[in-house]
Parts: structure tokens; sequence; C-alpha cells
């Protein structure tokens, strides 16, 4: 049986896993979920993911990894090479706490942001099998963390050309596919930011970036 | 020059590293930040963590992780033994899944609650060196999702001795930790949750989880 991914083209999460999966070069059969058709509330995907969220990675004897840390941990043991969490233990802590801080602060912003606010999302606030509502403060907090993130992260990138080590790593993989959405909610990057164009136009020559 | 932990004993946050160290042995100086005293605001800890949350470890060579998930990588790669993170990729794939989904539907969730809802935490609602004022209807959805969190962790641990695989791991760690101060904001699993209790007893008999 082949690795089943279970993707949505548009959306930033299962996009983490894809570019891991094209990175290493890792064969699979992907499944696509029309997330505008609601298909991950579904009862064939919920046997897959009980949470139904997207990515989910269903692996040859069946075990369903089902969060693009999971994948990528998953991933990176199966073939280390390009290594996308570093070389030294150093690096992998580096790229580890990288991966946490752009999660938190950018991840978790835009999706507080773009969740509380999009009317395609009322009912939806936060991904999975339960539903919640919209707090609009929760919005406006997310646009200022986002906005906040931007900022840290462009005088981070000064000098730099990746986020975590000198290679590309999951670190960037997480915060180039949120910046990526930002246009959704007219909080992406702009010239007062040059280092994260830099950097984004960067990404975007990679294969693997390519939508 | 030793390595340094920067730890606060009563939070949950520097908890799971200081678990992680004690349970493979890594000798480290543990340097006390009082967060009731707000210390990690202080500019001393500024030049260590510029983001201004707990834990921190400083590494002999200066390099410094402000992550758990970093401290924790870091920690797997510079002593393998015994493993938190599960031995065959697919058992990494599914701790750092579950590392994930202890963090997202417990650890945010209690965040939200407790951050958002007690006097002590007013203007303080999300760790770090930026302020921003609580939202009472995020307080109390982070007590509904946690709610929720204790009723699937519980279902989930029906017939298992640990969350992820055979083995005690990181996702025990992340949930434990966070399940231990859940008394602070009375949200505390109780007998509806049996096989939480009896989990939570097997871990604390671990001489790494003492307080």
């Amino acid at each position: 049986m082949a690795i089943k991914f279970y993707d949505y083209a548009p959306a930033p999460s299962p996009r983490k896993a894809r570019i891991v999966l094209a990175e290493k070069g890792i064969e699979h059969e992907t499944v696509p979920i029309d997330m505008r058709k609601g298909e991950q509330l579904s009862p064939e995907f919920r046997k897959v993911n009980p949470n139904c969220t997207i990515p989910a990675l269903v692996l040859e004897d069946g075990t369903a990894l089902f969060d693009n840390l999971g994948i990528a941990s998953w991933a990176e043991a199966v073939k280390p090479e390009p290594s996308l969490t570093g070389k030294t233990a150093t690096e992998k802590g580096l790229v580890m706490s990288w991966v946490a801080k752009c999660d938190m602060h950018g991840g978790i912003a835009f999706m507080e942001a773009y969740r509380n606010s999009h009317p395609k999302m009322a009912g939806r606030a936060i991904p999975g099998k339960d539903n919640y509502e919209q707090i609009p403060e929760l919005a406006e907090r997310g646009f200022a963390r986002l906005a906040a993130f931007l900022d840290d992260l462009n005088a981070h990138l000064e000098g730099r050309e990746w986020i975590a080590v000198e290679q590309f790593s999951l670190a960037d993989i997480w915060a180039f596919t949120i910046l990526d959405v930002t246009p959704w909610i007219k909080a992406a990057p702009g010239e007062q930011h040059p280092n994260i164009l830099r950097w984004q136009a960067a990404i975007n020559e990679r294969p693997s970036a390519k939508l």
C-alpha cells in the first residue's frame, strides 16, 4: 500500500508537509480533500483523522500521522537527507526553537486573525471537529501579533540567508507557508520588510514551493 | 562554561525542559528567574532571551535555545538514551503528532483560560515581551476546549499506558505539565477521567517529575 497524503492545495497547513515530502523526494499518493466543500468533516475522513484536520499522512502499515510536526519528524527519520532540522545537536535545537516561535507568533497569530474575522470562517474559529464562534477581539489581537512577528522576523533576517541555521530548514517552511497567505487578510509583508521579501523570493525559486 | 538552564519552578512551561534534562541526566546549572517579581522582563534576562520567556537553555558555546521543542530536540541529539521521541521513524512521527496535539488542545487551551481570566495575569494574556489585554470570551473558549481535551485524552488512554507510544515520551511530558496546573483554574481532571488519573499517578512516581 502506498503512503497516502491527505492534502488541500490552497491551505497553508498541509503545504508544510507537502514541501517536506517534496524536498526529501518521498513518494506518496495524494488524496485531495476539498475543504471548501467541508470534506474534512465527512464520515470517511473522520476514519483517517477523527480530529478532522489536514494534513494527514497514512503510512504503509496504516499508521496515521495527523500533524505537520509529526509528519516532518517521521520524514526526517526515514530520509535524513537533505536534512531539514539541522546537522549538529545545536542546530537541531535552533531549528526547533524557531519552528515553535514561527508557529506561536506567526501561524497562530495568522489563524487568530483570519479565522476570527473572515466571513467564510464564521462558526469555524478553530480547525478541527468542534465548532467555535468567532471572537472579534481575538482577530484584532491576531493582526497586531502578526504585524509584530513580521517586524521581528525582518530584523532577524538582516544578514541571514535562512531563519534558524545556515541552510533551508523546517523553520523557513513554517514561516513561509504562513506569510504566503497573509494577503488573504491584507496583512502581507511589504517594502518595509526587505529582508523578508528577499527570503520569500529565494524560497519561491525552490521547486518544492511551487503551488 | 556549564550549560545554564533558566527556570521558574512553579510554571508549567519550564517544567517540560526540566523533566527532559532530568530524564536524560544532562548536567546543568539552574538559574532561577522569579516570574512573580517579573524577572523575565529584566534587562539582564532580555540579553539571554529577547522574547522574555522561560525556559531558556544556554549551551557551552553560548547558543541560547528558547523553547521546549528546541531544548528537547537538542537533548535528544546530544543524549539519545533514554529516548523521549520514540525509536522507529513511525514512533517519532506519532510522538511529535501527539506533542503538537497536546500543545494545541491542552497547552494553548489552558493558557487561553488561565491568562485571560486570572486577575494576576491582567495585561499579560500572552507570555513574552509584549503586553496584551485579557479577552474574557477567549478565557471561556479556553475552558471549553480544555474540558474537551480532558475527555478526548481520557478516552485515548483507555488500554494505553502512555499517550503516543509504548514508552514514556515527550507527549506525556507535554500533557502532564499542563494537567498538573489545571487546579489553578479549577479545571482539573476528576473521577470521570480514571485513565488520566492512573496515567498522572504513574508519572508522579518518576523522580524527574518531582517538584
